[in-house]
């Protein structure tokens, strides 16, 4: 059967995979993320990878169309889908019906970009995403920014902020500069404040024909800076006469007032006027959350609340608030600065190693028994020499080893073998576990 | 914004996905599979969706090439994997030499095919494969037995049992009989026994030229009944004289040997010489596992011991065992035969009712109370009437509302309302933490 030609064992360009301490690491934010959204109330759905190119593309112009996996099937047009937001405008489009409302979802799965591919870009990530559709209470949007903090309190991955800011102050502020028809090409100069500087950001905006005095009262403008009542205290003193910018004021103020009702410690969260969000969905609160001391990173958590999500599918507005976690991205620079442990290569937390054939009974029976309390456990498979046996256990990052010989039996113990200190100890079958459970290694 | 012409919110054919409560429903299966996989060490890997089609088609002249999704990027032939075995294969010939073996991974992840739509025919579906790879011992072989009952006992859908065969008997078998060349012809045959009857297989094996005494000998052989140890010792009596039937005999037995010092329930695994396994890789043990009752579903599980993986992508011998369950296809039939529960569309375990604005801050507390303790809860985002915050929860099947109002927090109690037994009480904050902890619903 063996074909003497040989394929060569490869990915394609930009397609990435995880060794198995990579992949354990990885699961385990994974997990975080999904038990703080779960524990939040939010429910999971899937979507197909797959959707008709039609529906995938029916919003129109954005840059993702280039950069999509496209192809067909007999007649019909086909797409992988680039991220979860039109999937699910379309999932909530479909099954209006069906779903209560405010609608709580969240969606974890691996989306596809045909991006140029570069260090730090990848072609198939995973989105860790959540919303709430259909409420407008601003109740939600402060509970976005507690729940995102919550996430990377848990991941342990140093100290954050999240950066809000209201596209309606942004949007109020221009209507009253005069400037709203060229306000989308504004917010997406600002956006990049913090890359290229301020006198970039005067560069470009004075090249879209925008007044020098206007230019520096936009600069004046998102460049207020304070503690977040300051920072609200001086956009009031700024005495604009603009409905929507006094909105904005008005909102960013109840979203405070919710979030010192909160757990969330005040240090985690900022008003900032600079955050802009390049996409075009979003009319009222926006945030951005950057690790302390790593500005490279770039937003690790993103999101904002839209008014109508799905306009080119249903006359039904769906309006809400989502986030989104770009976690491969984010995973892979945690990696680099050496902020993940990758230690472990096993699931197993012990090792019963084979030392007599005669005893398999006994060894079978006590992994059962790791088991039995949550702990994983396995066999060694074969009556190896146990310096091999120990071997694949230092390998793999397996804390325990269980030996179990004649004498053990006899006295109805077992030797533990503490792999990380090397220390063994002769106990109780129960008195093994029990240290084995309390020990977090 | 809004465009006047919708896009019709829709799937490509073939193509499914849940609503939430049948989403939690599955994941709940999930879990139980990851979690088992896990509890016997299997370390997580994921493989991209996207692989070069030279690579994933190296192997070739497999049925499965024709319902492939296939697309090129650029000067780059690609298709998504429609198993996960050959990404295995590829996986850990790419990475050998940074691997450990025997190598324990398990494998979660969607594969696409594209199949004939039809009722119970999935272009898009969850595979959970579990693989030991570098291991001819057969007490891995017994323990993949005791895994997948261990999965099935957990996910209490009903009684089942594991059928166990061996490879080398049915090619032993074949050998001594002189119909070594058709044998891949009758194990084809033999597999749709249980479909098709036997006068049937009788007529298919007589249209490949073979005698009728011959297709007698078979047939008497793969019907052998009995008890496991009945049918080893049926199978010694026949003194057939040929190594690899005595070696199949001989493994059976070890397995048998192994399984019975396991915690695995004798009436769960039962030796049937008429598993024969589509699949031309096996060579050793292999397993089917029905559902007692209802064999119309096929096989759940299925799996067994190969001898080379990845003779098209390597030198190394990569031989090993391995267990698939098909999960979308199971859970859509266990779902039509009412053995799955979908009644809640929520993650939240309790809604804490907004009753009065003033005393948002208890709420978000509380909510954050039962969090901590790991119970998922969230506060009704607006101060709506009663009565629409008990319909929502109701809709979801959230299990309990709690209610406070300025009684309640002047006396610091909560009234808690379990809403499927309708039954309301008022008492102490931590008190009503304890009743929901403990209540299962």
């Amino acid at each position: 059967m063996t074909k003497n030609v040989k394929v060569k064992p490869r990915k394609p360009s930009g397609f990435g995979e995880f060794l198995p301490n990579e992949q354990i690491a990885f699961n385990r934010l994974v997990d975080i993320i999904r038990e703080s959204y779960e524990l939040y109330g939010f429910v999971p759905i899937e979507t197909p990878a797959v959707e008709l190119t039609e529906v995938l593309l029916a919003k129109g112009g954005g840059e993702t169309d280039k950069q999509i996996y496209r192809f067909s099937k007999g007649d019909t047009d086909l797409s992988l889908h680039f991220d979860l937001t039109i999937p699910l405008a379309r999932y909530v489009a479909e099954h209006y019906s069906q779903l209560t409302f405010p609608f709580r979802r969240y969606q974890i799965q691996k989306v596809w970009r045909a991006e140029r591919a570069q260090k730090g870009r990848f072609r198939e990530f995973l989105q860790c995403d959540v919303d709430v559709i259909g409420s407008n209470s601003l109740f939600v949007d402060a509970e976005m920014i507690s729940l995102v903090s919550s996430v990377f309190e848990k991941m342990k991955i140093g100290d954050f902020v999240v950066k809000i800011n209201n596209r309606k102050l942004l949007t109020g502020f221009f209507e009253f500069l005069g400037l709203s028809s060229s306000s989308a090409d504004i917010l997406r100069i600002i956006d990049k404040l913090e890359k290229i500087g301020k006198e970039a950001v005067r560069v470009e905006l004075k090249s879209l024909g925008i007044e020098r005095e206007k230019i520096e009262e936009v600069l004046d403008f998102i460049l207020i800076t304070g503690s977040n009542e300051d920072i609200l205290t001086k956009l009031s003193g700024l005495h604009i006469k603009n409905p929507l910018f006094a909105e904005g004021i008005s909102d960013l103020q109840t979203v405070m007032d919710v979030l010192a009702l909160s757990d969330i410690s005040p240090n985690r969260y900022q008003i900032d006027l600079t955050i802009a969000r390049g996409l075009d969905y979003y009319t009222g609160i926006i945030y951005e959350t950057l690790l302390i001391g790593y500005p490279e990173l770039g937003s690790i958590a993103s999101g904002g609340r839209y008014d109508n999500l799905a306009s080119y599918y249903t006359k039904e507005t769906l309006s809400g608030v989502g986030i989104s976690i770009g976690l491969t991205r984010l995973f892979s620079k945690l990696k680099e600065l050496g902020l993940i442990e990758t230690k472990t290569s096993s699931s197993s937390k012990v090792l019963v190693s084979q030392l007599d054939t005669n005893l398999l009974g006994q060894y079978i029976k006590l992994a059962e028994n790791f088991r039995k309390v949550g702990i994983p456990s396995e066999v060694y498979p074969v009556k190896d020499k146990l310096k091999k046996q120990l071997e694949y256990a230092n390998k793999l990052g397996i804390s325990y080893v269980v030996l179990i010989g004649e004498e053990e039996v006899k006295k109805n113990q077992i030797s533990l073998k503490n792999m990380h200190t090397g220390e063994q100890i002769t106990l109780g079958v129960n008195e093994g576990i029990e240290i084995v459970r309390n020990n977090p290694l």
